[in-house]
């Protein structure tokens, strides 16, 4: 095992060595609905690379925690999905891909990540990062997250807390407190509270408050201390994920007795309320992808692509020529995976999604709307498709 | 043979005897560029069935011909659509179906129809009706074009004029004379001149004067009679078509010596400044199907296509269950022919053309503009999609 890790895509950080005890987890799972139909429950989008860079999201989020965990990365994802994970991660040791036999939110997840490590170093920090966020600004990221560690390391809960760039009622949000004194977390605070995705008048009021960021669902802890806030809330569960870690056979049969809960309910809501957890504000820039018009967005500021008439192309496109996307006069974007050609005409702001089985047109405005649909496919009883 | 032609989809009409010694001659051509990806030069318009009705745009037009014409049809078309054409059309006999070996325009086509036919049928009235138009209202129809034969048995030439709904500027006109006293053509008028496709002001100013027609390029004429007022202008070409109608063995040998041009500047131009042009005024719906735009007013209009949510849709396409569109909260065209599932959420007037190969997206009002992305094909030498 090398703690070096030199892997390319995180080239723009000097040379860096990981972070002592510290091990992160990655929970890969989410069906990213309103991503259909790349997205699908047989690839999440976590699979898919929705940055042009050649990489998935799952990769990049392992190209970035490999400078911070050097190889103790532990990825918790579906059954279905495990082979696929190991596919295109063939740095991490098999050992470390942790295969839920059902999904039962990211509660169980973790605490099965953190029972594991917790076997196997006592004195493991881990950190929980999503498999299908986007990040930007790796040094900032990597900063952050060193300086999360510091304070977990002092037995608190830790997050990450996004500056707002817009009043989002798409993400719940972290209400800050005083701030702590903590060596080597000059800027963390205490929170105050975790409140729910708000609706824009709420949203708007917390963003001017300046208060209030957004919960990008990152967590760091000390593996020991998560499981003994959750023996407090939870004391089933925690010995359920505990018990599968001391014996992995019978992951089969305690799993599905396992409460089905986020970890945001299960430990850090009831931690922030005994002013158990701190918040770190995040100096780097961050997006879930959650639909096909944050996607036009991320793909237009990172210049990815082939610009195609206008039309920002991903998938096999490239302008035609060789490639599948011919736009004129039209804006968008259009992700071509069908190998026919896609011609675009005139059109303003559309999304196109050309897939094998499946097309989808949106405006970027309606992109929200794209759970409906696979909402409505559900009804028609066409789970093929979904 | 026989006179009475029992075609289900004319039932709309009383049992009619076919009008003695008239023939209809169907010009088959056009690639239809404007309705790319759907007709190509490999499958031009007039072999699809772009009504909802289940029957091509030509067999529609064969469909409203018999009860004229009884058996007394010939088509001229491309080589390559020769075995299409009598695949769709298995009534007309093979000897009726006229190859031609290569594009040179209209007037060659008809002229070697109406020599083919003159030697059979000396006192043949022909009427040249294009494969790719779509008429409703056929009672109209029958009725016009049976005031237009019995002008035509006159010795003039007779075109149809179709009542403009708008200003359209994709269309010639046709400026109406003086009345003519023709028994059995109350309405028929002399025709003062054709005039070419204008720009928007002059369609409007010819439009306002109610002087003015368009010309859908229907023509009635003796078969004698057409070759005649040929001969004045073009003799050569006139030699030409009656030596391949005395012997078809010459067709490959004479035919690229004839000359390219359309029937409406070979011969309607100069017969009618002439004063031997007659015009009938439409008393039936018709549209050419020029492109998307047309097409999705004409499947409104007609009512044909499954509605998927507010989306007409063709093609395979029925509202999703069986069917292979989903329209959630949309409007405009939907022509699945792919197999894929095609879903809409939230668009606009917006045209999908779902093919094998080639999917275009437009907005009906850029309609006119496929022609630029079949250009661009063009130039990028993409013939394998054109």
């Amino acid at each position: 095992m090398s703690d070096q890790n030199p892997d390319k895509s995180a080239s723009d950080l000097k040379p860096t060595v990981p972070i002592a005890h510290f091990w992160a987890v990655i929970p890969a799972g989410g069906a990213g609905t309103r991503l259909w139909p790349l997205s699908r429950r047989s690839a999440p989008k976590f699979l898919h690379d929705l940055t042009g860079t050649g990489r998935t999201l799952l990769q990049g989020t392992w190209d970035r925690l490999g400078p911070l965990a050097g190889d103790r990365v532990v990825v918790v994802t579906g059954v279905a999905h495990a082979d696929a994970v190991r596919g295109q991660l063939p740095q991490l040791s098999p050992g470390r891909v942790l295969a839920e036999p059902s999904p039962r939110d990211s509660m169980p997840a973790i605490a099965l990540a953190a029972a594991v490590i917790a076997r196997q170093d006592p004195d493991a920090v881990i950190g929980s990062f999503a498999a299908d966020h986007v990040i930007t600004g790796l040094a900032g990221f990597a900063a952050a997250i060193r300086e999360a560690v510091a304070i977990a390391s002092t037995g608190l809960l830790v997050t990450v807390g996004i500056e707002p760039t817009h009043p989002a009622t798409g993400f719940g949000y972290i209400r800050s407190g005083m701030p702590l004194r903590v060596d080597g977390a000059p800027s963390a605070r205490a929170v105050a509270e975790f409140v729910e995705k708000p609706d824009a008048e709420t949203a708007a009021r917390y963003v001017a408050t300046g208060e209030y960021r957004w919960n990008a669902g990152m967590f760091v802890v000390r593996a020991q201390v998560l499981l003994d806030l959750l023996r407090m809330e939870h004391p089933e569960l925690t010995e359920g994920v505990e018990a599968i870690a001391a014996d992995p056979s019978r992951l089969a049969e305690v799993w599905p007795s396992l409460t089905k809960i986020a970890i945001d309910h299960a430990v850090a809501e009831p931690a922030a309320a005994a002013g158990r957890v701190a918040v770190v504000p995040a100096t780097f820039g961050w997006d879930d992808v959650g639909d096909f018009d944050f996607w036009t967005e991320l793909v237009a500021e990172s210049g990815a692509g082939s610009p195609a008439g206008g039309v920002k192309v991903l998938g096999s496109g490239e302008e035609l020529g060789g490639g599948q996307v011919l736009g004129l006069d039209s804006t968008g974007l259009a992700y071509a995976a069908s190998g026919r050609l896609v011609v675009l005409v005139g059109v303003e702001d559309l999304v196109v999604i050309d897939t094998p089985d499946a097309l989808l047109v949106v405006p970027r405005s309606r992109a929200q709307d794209v759970k409906l649909a696979v909402d409505r496919l559900t009804d028609l009883g066409r789970d093929d498709l979904r």
